[in-house]
């Protein structure tokens, strides 16, 4: 039913969708190490917090696969390295510094193994990693089934999907559950700008699932919820704080308005790991800036036109108050947020 | 302090901004009759309600100029053909119909008149709601210093400026007048998918003009609300109902509600040849759908695939309760809006 956006082959080599070429082509390409993958982090080849969490973990098992030969010291440091460097290479992300953290975990708690053994158990590690995540997507499909209404006429925001994740989407997920269950249901797509990501990869996957679906630019959601055509307003998480405020894609706070103003349920939704309990709300958490130059190349202006002031944050924060819950893979977390949020993931 | 976008020359030649062309490049073009006005305005080389409003009476002088040597049936015929024509091109616009109804006016004030009599009378005509539209301009701008705060921080969507009027400009206009006072300010310009006004033309005129200003994507706006950097929220208006609703460029609304839930006076700007009595309210006004590709178009997907489905209106109708007011050359119109709109315009 979904692409798979990440693949380990049977010959240990790492290849990802190169999302940029989406809709036009549908390429893998391979991940040779670590500049690969900063690259493909940076150029948003791949990108969804799950996504790269994934594909961090898989980058450091090739990257030790690839030094099992060299000398101990060369292939810690180098792991150490890539390690801090695919850390940051974005920033608002928290599944990233969790899946790094899984790894190095690994390597600190086998300090006697030798080189092509820790290889090994880093291979293992990230295919857990990549199955928990199919797991946990698979979970909070079926879980956010409940919220789902009976001819459910959907706004989703970005890319969570099978392109954004290691399974088949974390707010898309509960839309592909919802329609393998033959629940009536539209999904109006935000195009997400400046990269159009809803565009590009979301309505490029609902309609090569069959989903029925409409394209909109992102400023379009309000008067349709002004028009009653929404009844459901569902967004993933970069990074969750442990107030239950949200970083997400920028343009989710907007449409969490609107959906306040409208009184339609609103829902993020993303696994566990994406909870950062360093964070105490969401002014803590760091919101990637990214170049003029994504939001002007549209408009024929020169290039590189240092004149021009534009502000371009990657993400926005949505305060808990204005979410009706979160689907997480061990159930959704409803309001008061931050009392249940402590509940759900202490005690399970 | 601003570009003239359209003008007619010495020799009774008209000539636009081909406002398809900016950033890239300030070109006129000559609008030598009907056909070529059309296609102006359909293709959106001039847009903005009054200045179609303005184009299209210079247009009807122009035909009649051209056609003062034919015969009377072919001349009234063909006027009354392409104010039909004109009053189609953009339906959800207002003015456009005023402006040709005011030229019809005088066309059968003057049963008796020579064509070229009547030509010439259509030419006064034209000067005459072009230079009104001026100076109600120039009226907006002053009574909007009104509700201008010190250090203004004020969001903007579409283009409301020289290039949308027959002067200053109308909610642009009030911007250009506050600068003029040397009031502190700063205005974020909403980028205005899918056809980009605000990034096109406002950002354009802002930097022209050399007013400190920002482009933002659409959605960004709310996250600005949120962190206080927005006062005030100025857009114009395509078509306002006896009631005070706003129909205006897609985007507005959600502007409006975002405006609404941080607590942030929004304001729509509009000469009175904007109202529309015939209409009770917002869901009256006629909303033009417009073409997928203007919203494919940056997305490499094939042209023309007419499976996808796409929604793309043109406008938005902002009902009369999320504005804080509506600035016109006669005054400010505050709430009520139902009742003072119906005061100001009938007592004056």
């Amino acid at each position: 039913m979904y692409t798979e956006s990440i693949v380990l082959t049977e010959k240990n080599k790492l290849k990802i969708v190169d999302q940029t070429l989406l809709p036009g082509q549908l390429k893998y390409i391979k991940i040779n190490g670590l500049e690969d993958s900063i690259e493909a982090i940076k150029k948003l080849k791949i990108r969804g917090a799950p996504a790269i969490g994934v594909m961090a973990a898989y980058t450091l098992y090739i990257i030790a696969n690839n030094l099992k030969s060299f000398s101990r010291n060369r292939f810690f440091e180098e792991l150490k390295f890539a390690g801090i460097e695919l850390k940051n290479s974005r920033p608002t992300a928290v599944n990233l510094e969790w899946a790094i953290e899984r790894i190095n975990q690994v390597i600190s708690d086998n300090p006697n193994k030798i080189q092509s053994d820790i290889a090994k158990l880093l291979r293992k590690e990230a295919l857990e990693i990549h199955s928990e995540d199919r797991d946990s997507c698979h979970q909070i499909g079926i879980n956010g089934l409940e919220i789902v209404p009976e001819k459910a006429n959907i706004v989703t925001h970005c890319n969570t999907g099978s392109l954004a994740t290691g399974g088949w989407g974390t707010a898309l997920g509960i839309i592909y559950a919802a329609a393998e269950k033959n629940i009536s249901l539209h999904v109006y797509v935000n195009e997400t700008r400046p990269l159009g990501q809803g565009a590009r990869l979301t309505f490029w996957e609902l309609n090569q699932a069959g989903i029925p679906c409409t394209l909109i630019a992102d400023s379009m959601a309000a008067s349709l919820m002004a028009e009653s055509k929404i009844n459901l307003v569902l967004f993933g998480a970069d990074r969750i704080a442990k107030n239950g405020d949200v970083a997400n894609k920028i343009g989710s706070y907007n449409l969490a308005v609107a959906a306040n103003y409208h009184k339609i349920p609103c829902y993020s939704a993303a696994p566990v790991s994406t909870f950062d309990f360093d964070m105490n709300c969401g002014s803590d958490i760091p919101i990637e800036k990214r170049e003029p130059d994504e939001i002007l190349d549209i408009y024929n202006y020169k290039k590189g036109n240092s004149d021009l002031d534009v502000y371009n944050p990657a993400f926005d924060i949505t305060p808990a108050e204005l979410l009706s819950g979160i689907i997480t893979e061990k159930g959704i977390i409803k309001q008061p947020l931050k009392i249940n949020i402590s509940k759900l993931i202490n005690h399970n």
